[in-house]
């Protein structure tokens, strides 16, 4: 049993159990969703980040530890169309990493992003533990009554839609299992170099698209501004964030929605640092995008008369219409007049393989 | 810097940066209180329980950590007089308990108390750990607003009441440390003999007085319907569940509320099962009653007019009187006519003296 079996048999057995009629969604979207007052509705998310599995202390400044752990949570509440407001944080550190600097930076990089965002953060736990840092984020956040944008709301015919762009973060984990490490300034300032360079003109050097992965993949930028934007707006009929990766989203969104899916290769916003440095370094430009996991951008479909009220940018933020919603109940990947299907292929298993799963 | 002044300080700190005026009580209580509408509060805590600190998996039953887990999050919300709702769950587990029955056990005793008091698991989340279980514990409850009972309500005066009695889960950690083990049967009413024993005649063997030791640390009774009463009553002027020890938690509450109190050991509600082991274990049941930790019991505060309004019992679990605040800003332990500074001396520091840590 892996932990998608597992899940989908809690969802079961919390069904079936359902003592509160308050929950407008529980298991099985980005956040859950609880009645909070007649024309409002709580959205709750944790995450779960375990050192050695979901991250590894000797690559991850603890200072990015801290904006990792509550950006992955906010990109779960901006999924759900919603605003962030309260965060609570369960924090477990073995003795050596209480009494050295480790706690005091992480909490300074929570900090800085809770700031960015208003977020107040309202309470948790402290615990030691025998080895290993692990850390539990959680953030509530409001949405309008019935607001909520869930996975299982696409239609045939809904144009999808991504944030940003694609494959950065796998492949800066990628950069990191070789032995690549971020160069950080001491000055708080130092560290926000992301966007900046992301946008950049290509005049940039390897070392310089290098370190921008790195931090697309510790420091991601959750899209919290495009989330209340096509939240409030009622712009999405569905969304998730990618933190599997695209194929195993896209997929997740679809079975959620009861819908297939077409994708057009060509139209993948490609992420311009991997593109630089592909064919150096073994990395796949078009598999990172398809199957790479983390990049936190947001996946979302839109009704084809509400297209033309979209944004161009939010916060900075472009979006790319990467394909449409279909009836039949595959997805399937466009690419040079040849149709492939999609298989899931996120973020576990594209290790080692160098292509993308189509077949 | 321990995990007291860490706590501290992110309380300062979060504090000073509060972005939400919703927020009712942020750090610093059982759980945190939000301003949710006009009339209503919502009530969060979260839990961390870490393999080796907070448990040993060889000598706890999944089932019963399952139990724990969610018991000692709805002691919280208890302890806010407010009444539980939704749960989440975030959930890390090694390769080998996924592949055991492990998890299934554990989900088990969770639902099991779940559905014991309507509470319904609306999310969460899994990830795999490379060593050791990890649980974070949430729980969402509610009360009308203004009737959250913080730990800084008590007034001079107010008489100190506690549910329950007491001793008796750290006599369960002794003795597990000792090597004693709780029998099972493998029928799930088997393990529901807590109270029954535990209010039962002293006919009892050695061997009984034991399980039902190992079950008050192992299967804590969370004193849930205590916790609606006495805030849905405004009975409480203060309160706080005793998860270090009757002598730091009072401290807590003493220090929240600028005040001091004075504890009758005479009237300290002493753990049947300790007395009688008393002697050839090296138990001592004063000492056990004032700094063991994890009985989950309601320490609270009322004021002297609405003493007579108090139930006698609640869910079957009777209330002690044992002592009143006082101005004095100290902690004052009268024994034989005697009176003694009762200093801090929880959970993690009575273990290994034997006796209580009067002076």
């Amino acid at each position: 049993m892996n932990e998608f079996e597992f899940i989908a048999r809690l969802r079961e057995q919390a069904s079936a159990r359902k003592h509160s009629t308050r929950i407008v969604k529980g298991i099985g979207d980005d956040a859950s969703t609880i009645r909070e007052a007649a024309n409002r509705d709580l959205i709750v998310t944790t995450d779960l980040l375990v050192e050695g599995v979901d991250f590894h202390r000797q690559a991850t400044p603890p200072r990015l530890l801290g904006h990792k752990a509550l950006a992955v949570s906010l990109s779960d509440i901006a999924a759900m169309g919603a605003r962030p407001y309260w965060s609570f944080l369960s924090f477990g550190m073995p003795r050596d990493a209480w009494s050295g600097s480790f706690k005091d930076e992480f909490i300074s990089g929570y900090f800085a992003l809770a700031d960015q965002f208003g977020v107040t953060l309202a309470g948790g736990d402290v615990s030691e533990t025998k080895e290993g840092v692990v850390v539990d984020s959680i953030v509530l956040g409001e949405v309008e009554s019935g607001a909520a944008v869930l996975r299982s709301g696409a239609r045939v015919g809904d144009q999808i839609f991504v944030t940003g762009n694609l494959g950065g973060a796998a492949a800066g984990l990628k950069l990191i299992e070789l032995g690549a490490r971020v160069l950080m300034e001491s000055e708080p300032g130092a560290i926000a170099i992301g966007p900046v360079v992301e946008d950049g003109q290509s005049k940039r050097t390897d070392d310089e698209a290098i370190q921008a992965l790195l931090l697309r993949q510790l420091r991601p930028e959750p899209r919290v501004g495009w989330g209340i934007v096509l939240g409030e707006e009622r712009l999405a009929t569905s969304m998730i964030d990618l933190s599997d990766g695209l194929s195993s989203d896209l997929h997740h969104l679809c079975e959620e929605s009861n819908v297939g899916a077409i994708i057009d290769a060509a139209s993948l916003p490609l992420n311009d640092n991997v593109k630089q440095l592909c064919g150096r370094r073994a990395l796949d430009p078009l598999a990172l995008a398809l199957h790479g996991g983390e990049d936190f951008e947001l996946l979302f479909t839109v009704a084809p008369e509400n297209v033309s009220r979209l944004p161009k940018r939010v916060d900075g933020v472009a979006i790319s219409p990467i394909g449409e919603i279909t009836e039949l109940r595959d997805v399937q990947l466009k690419e040079k007049n040849r149709l492939w299907q999609l298989e899931p292929g996120g973020f576990e298993h594209f290790a080692g393989t160098g292509s993308h799963s189509a077949e």
